[in-house]
């Protein structure tokens, strides 16, 4: 029994597995006999997550524990680990929590007696983000072998381009990174390439979100579409089957130009609605692991 | 298959039809076979509006998605297409909105496939609310022709003045205006009476809040109520069937004497009761219109 | 038909009453035959007594409308009363309020006709939190004659103390108090004791949580923790039945040094268990006497 907090701690296996239960979730979702409470904890701005979170449990049936990071004890400056201790104590059956420090997981490896599935943690992990957009591949190519994939945009500020980079390779695919300069991270070991070079070879561009306010080096917003977004003359350049990924919110003008976010090749809302089966996936398969659901 | 935007929008017919049903879902509601989801998306304050809203969900069965709008992705810039995109991809099947902007539906006018509430746009329109006082007119006079109704208050800030003026005359009612100096809106082709008249002329006086703050001309509160507002005397005026209207919340002693918020005539509390109805009738009305429900 | 506002107002019979049914409720949860809404009206931070009441209701299978207290109609200048009011009319069978006055119930003692459950009021009461005081004491020592309590803390400051006291000493207990200089509260008849005697003598250890930022005389954090706190060496003077409590949220290194908190005399997550026991059986209880449920 595990939190669920790293795309690395599942073998290949697993990943396939709950990619299997996401899809067939996507059609029927499983129900529990019993009343199932899970608290989500979120100490940081969330909407996307939260909220697909939030259907994912409701589909299953849950009893959802909505907890108010802006309004609450933690103003009385009440710990992390005391926080999710009180949740457990008045019957949470699995904590979801996203947090902005990098490793708030290390407050809670011991002394929790109930799940935790890491929604995000600082700029480190976000798994459950990770297994939407191998969901949205999955779906379209059917598998991972060889399956180009470009990671393209502010890696160094990235929370899902490193665990998706390191999944996607382990799973097979052909992993490739674009940024700007200063936006490398040079701790990965994949090839970079230009923006120009990723949209000729890729079967996927994986868009990151920019965060220029996070970087010395300023960008203007349309030099940098220019220079190293996705232009209506790059997507052209694309070949006939690539698709777009993008895990949103979007810079519309500065990673991707405005009217490509809803283009034929792009799987961005799409990414949102497979967040819910993930979801559900992740949320079945660590109740079951732990014994609470049959 | 159109969002619920405007009253104008509706036909007399449609507009009786739903009154109809909100007074027959008082007693029994309808029930839907399926799990049905309402995100309510609220960018301004909002308490009644909100929590009727969420009552009426619930009264339906609905699951709910509470967006809040001080904690969220709009922190990072998000556009409300975006936002709503966003819930109509993690399985939203209607979205209730309340927005500050007077035209934020211009920018929601394509590309969204789920039906859209006006749960208050700016000052320009609130539909649901003029819904709901037009249900407790008819409650109390069985139909609206000849009815004489006065809209009385801050009239250029009111939300509501402009659409149920329009919407009360199309049923049959006769509508007057009485506003303190300032406070009229000279686009409105209503007779203006003053707070005297109203009194003794109306079967319904529609009293609307006080916006002090927003105006060049301020008025001392006890100087508004003497000259403008509704005291215990001028109440002695009116005839014995007539009737009190608010949209609250209530500034007491500013548009109305504290004492007479709950007095015999007040229907204030009542308005607020048959919101709730009136919220019903017009999910389930919009949602059988998109073919969500059957 | 009453208000659930203090413990003072309960009979001695009717505590021992509601801590059976909390004890039962532990195993087993009545059901009511129809939709049942409850209104969380939080005008102060608390994640776990707000936490605590949600458990307990969607236990119970009630509705829950949640209040958000820093978004809401109150930016208007709305008054208690009115946002109770406000509640009621749109469905709420009962009010669950907590506000930083002290006497808010005062302003809502005639016109609302729906029970009310004190979540906290200022630092006069919360008797929610001392009845779970009352369940935990009742698990462990099967009765309260004669039960040797003493209160350690900040006295002056505690909406506890005082109800705590008075309703252990009527139900056979013999209470004691305990404070640093500064913190006693002299309106209370008890016996003051040194925290050296009242580890030694006690039976259970009632810890408060200190509030240092509301007093002039500041005492250092270490200072506190040994000359008035529970040190691991205190703790071993204590007698071998004898056990902790603390309402949380915890100071850890204050009040109590940290390693004790989960020591095998700390009942202080048990208590955070028995809250959503105690507080559904006064739900139930409410209901029940105001003839909601059946």
């Amino acid at each position: 029994m595990e939190h669920f907090i790293s795309i690395n701690q599942l073998s290949s296996d697993k990943i396939m597995q709950l990619l299997d239960s996401a899809s067939s979730f996507q059609k029927n979702s499983p129900t529990f006999s019993k009343q199932i409470f899970a608290a989500n904890l979120f100490f940081e701005p969330s909407t996307r997550t939260k909220m697909s979170f939030i259907v994912a449990q409701k589909k299953l049936g849950l009893e959802i524990l909505d907890f108010q990071a802006d309004f609450s004890s933690l103003l009385k400056g009440e710990s992390l680990y005391d926080t999710v201790k009180t949740f457990e104590s008045i019957g949470a059956d699995v904590a979801v929590i996203r947090h902005e420090a990098d490793d708030w997981i290390t407050e809670l490896s011991t002394g929790i007696n109930i799940p935790i599935i890491n929604a995000g943690a600082g700029k480190a992990e976000h798994p459950t983000q990770c297994m939407l957009d191998l969901l949205t591949l999955y779906q379209e190519f059917g598998s991972f072998e060889n399956v180009k994939v470009v990671i393209v945009g502010d890696i160094i500020h990235s929370r899902v381009a490193k665990s998706n980079a390191l999944a996607l390779q382990r799973l097979g695919a052909k992993v490739y990174l674009s940024a700007a300069p200063g936006y490398e991270d040079n701790s990965l070991d994949f090839p970079y390439v230009t923006i120009d070079e990723a949209v000729k070879l890729c079967d996927a561009l994986m868009l990151l979100r920019i965060q220029h306010e996070r970087h010395d080096t300023q960008y203007k917003t349309m030099d940098y579409l220019e220079n190293y977004g996705l232009t209506k003359q790059r997507e052209n350049a694309m070949r006939n089957h690539a698709i777009i990924l993008h895990p949103a919110p979007i810079n519309r003008g500065v990673e991707i130009e405005d009217e490509l976010v809803e283009c034929s090749r792009s799987r961005i809302f799409k990414q949102m609605s497979n967040g819910v089966y993930v979801r559900m996936a992740i949320l079945n398969h660590v109740l079951k692991e732990w014994g609470i659901s049959k």
